[in-house]
């Protein structure tokens, strides 16, 4: 699969796409947290939710990976996971929708 | 300083006024983790919360260590820092007693 070349245009949509996905993403961690949070019992509830955060951190920090070269696996990712929308990369390249999508169907 | 021996009548008062200091110190971690999960307002926020855990686990377990050979020196640290009363080492060897307060006085 060669890269695809992103215009102007498409970076401003694929960015705003990417960052409300992290927000979406983050937010609904933050909830996970709180809840937690609250229910602190002893110090190995503590330690618990500072194991989830550690590995949440790290797999977030390893998912939202901006690279243009691979961001169209980036999205098909968010989309299935369900923190993105395929309604908000409209304005994206047919061609990459559609790489998107047969990433989806794989 | 050479090492003391501990009875067993002085371990028990030992690692019973050790585990409340833990204790109180975790409760008292634990409500700061509350409330600050509880204001997150972004990603950012989440994070320092991880980063705080990530600093306080390393510090207390780096602290809380039950070797015979540093609990003098553990006991007066927990007792300079409030987690642990005086009174609570009631039991142990006067020589001990005095170490600890040596160590205060330093």
């Amino acid at each position: 699969m060669e890269y695809e070349t992103w215009s102007k245009g498409e970076k401003a949509i694929a960015r705003r796409a990417f960052e409300q996905a992290y927000e979406r993403e983050c937010t609904a961690l933050a909830g996970e947290v709180r809840r937690r949070a609250i229910s602190i019992k002893e110090p190995s509830d503590m330690w618990a939710l500072h194991d989830l955060l550690t590995r949440e951190r790290r797999a977030t920090d390893e998912k939202y990976d901006y690279r243009y070269s691979v961001l169209i696996f980036v999205f098909a990712r968010l989309i299935r996971e369900g923190w993105l929308n395929e309604v908000e990369l409209a304005g994206l390249a047919e061609e990459k929708l559609a790489k998107i999508k047969l990433i989806l169907e794989m």
